[in-house]
């Protein structure tokens, strides 16, 4: 089934209500794609456009509202939105903030408008018209509710991410078919994203990855038209998306026999994802996740400069929690995370990387688990 | 060639200079992808990735200075950047705030640090840090500084559009292959990525269209699963990258015979589009443009909820300016717009859009010009 019934979403705009009254919030605004989709299902590419911005109004009770350009209404209508406000856009003096503005006093009152305002949260409209809205309506923080939600998906939300995760694990068992010995790796790194379309993928919003001797020095460059060696370690890292939801994994491959110290790096990177996902129950922490691979790593080995071992994913390639010392968030039932260790060898780096969703019984791995011998190509 | 020489980057940061010397700023602070790779050439996917905020600051006088998280710092060290400044992100205490002021207060003494605050912008950090920042530097707009640059492509810019553009018109030529009668237009969303790939783009980040009986009702909604029918238009809309840039133009096929209605209209949107360019000569406006195109489809004809018809484009999808009545932007040389006009028949809508750049001699189409008469698949 493509999308979710009316119900998921009358459930999330629920869970959000019952949050802002515990905070006196009488309207949580929400600009950005992810945020928007979350309580509506609206799912378009469009938003690749900078141009117009998008409004959705959360109220203390009923419905959002969705305040938006008029090109999407048509889309917006097929959602379980009823109310749907609309203006021309893009409109050089009033794009939007008159009626967003007008909307949030009707609804809120002269209670507080909640936005979305901690880490990995922005607002996407210009900051004018930020200023606008300041002096209109009492703006306020939105306490991290839209995180708490998201970081716990639901058995729906949880299928999706279960697919797109089948659909990065098929293509990634075909990479033999485009890469070898003498392969550019611009090639590779195309047709990696037409197998992963091929096996299933909605589209291929991320690709990284890198190829050197022994290692790579870097995961998120794109690609050179550099050939493949012998003895280079190719990694793949993708976050392919079915039906809104990412998976975010990578695989490595060992051009020719590898080293005895790239296979102890491989062995090493699977045994502290497997020492983390042995204590992923809830009530431990992600905090306790990063001990736990860093334990392994830290065993005389050298870490890299990704500032952390994992993270949340779902609507966005990366979410809430960070895997890292200073996160203690609990981990709970219905977290999907990404188990991302990466490790030092010589001047160079692996990192590898599986999807677990955390379940009462303990972790469930959705990415096809990785054997301890890097493959060879 | 990828990327840029030195020089345009050199260029582009001299160009800002003066004109924030026109509005006393002493430093300028961007944030957004585009915007930090227009003066760095810093190209990477991982933005995908909402987790880490990135800050690039162009002082009064010198190069930029970037303010990133250490994971960036090997892939910004490749430009021509020489001062970049990392922390260890995410860090859920100060994720980069205190750094990015301690910057901005050396290099702007107390002077005023612009930000990017009209239309088509936004700040992508948290609002908390936003706030955090205004307390500690005096914040003012860009003056539209950056919406000015980018909207006037170098020569090698348009090289990388017109590379961007015959990717896509020769996977546009190959939807035969993929498209007929009995298709669902999820397989054709997909292998006609898969077709642009094939081709030569890096990746797809934009891909819609629609397919119904004698036009279609939507143009940014993803594909269902409903097969093409004999009497369907079909359109694809694609944004496809090359080297960072992109083209955005779509195609329609009738499949089968295309009723009068629909052949008429395809010949008055060709016309329409024809028109514009007739007279996208440097002293006419956005405005002017919209007008052309206007009195071709309005005689007689409905246009659509569209809100404009046709944008510049470049590093993105969409940019300034708009083809719409109140723009006056007055077109010059090195501008690359798309001509986008959209025409109602019956309940139904349809769209043509072409890239061209605005030269001295006047305009040059830089995707494959469409025939009046609409292809049959």
């Amino acid at each position: 089934m493509r999308g979710f019934a009316a119900s998921e979403f009358a459930a999330r705009t629920a869970k959000a209500q019952a949050l802002m009254a515990e905070h006196d919030i009488a309207a949580l605004l929400v600009t950005t794609e992810t945020e928007v989709r979350y309580f509506t299902g609206y799912l378009t590419r469009f938003w690749e456009s900078p141009t117009r911005p998008w409004y959705l109004v959360v109220p203390a009770s009923g419905k959002p509202i969705a305040v938006i350009p008029s090109i999407g209404a048509l889309l917006m209508g097929q959602t379980w939105i009823d109310d749907i406000r609309t203006w021309s856009s893009p409109d050089l003096e009033d794009d939007g903030i008159s009626l967003l503005i007008d909307t949030l006093s009707e609804v809120a009152k002269n209670g507080c408008v909640a936005v979305p305002d901690g880490h990995e949260t922005h607002i996407r409209m210009p900051q004018k018209d930020v200023q606008r809205l300041a002096q209109a309506v009492p703006l306020t923080s939105d306490h991290g509710i839209i995180r708490r939600l998201r970081m716990l998906k639901s058995e729906a939300e949880i299928a999706k991410v279960v697919e797109a995760c089948q659909i990065a694990g098929r293509a990634f068992a075909r990479v033999p078919e485009i890469a070898s010995a003498g392969v550019p790796l611009d090639h590779i790194f195309r047709h990696f994203q037409m197998l992963c379309l091929e096996e299933g993928a909605d589209w291929v919003p991320y690709l990284a990855g890198g190829a050197e001797q022994g290692g790579y020095t870097d995961v998120i460059s794109p690609a050179t038209d550099t050939p493949l060696l012998s003895g280079d370690v190719l990694m793949l890292d993708t976050g392919l998306v079915h039906d809104g939801y990412f998976c975010d994994f990578d695989r490595n491959w060992s051009v020719g026999t590898p080293s005895d110290a790239v296979k102890d790096a491989h062995v090493r990177l699977i045994t502290a994802t497997q020492a983390a996902a042995d204590i992923a129950h809830p009530g431990k922490t992600a905090a306790d996740l990063f001990h736990a691979m860093n334990d392994v790593l830290s065993d005389g080995a050298q870490g890299t400069d990704a500032g952390r071992l994992g993270h949340g994913l779902g609507m966005s390639l990366t979410e809430w929690p960070s895997l890292i010392p200073t996160d203690h968030t609990q981990l709970e039932a219905g977290m999907i995370l990404t188990l991302e260790p990466g490790i030092a060898v010589g001047d160079k780096i692996i990192v590898h990387d599986e999807n677990i969703v955390i379940t009462q019984k303990g972790p469930v791995f959705l990415s096809p688990k990785s054997s301890m011998n890097m493959p060879i190509i």
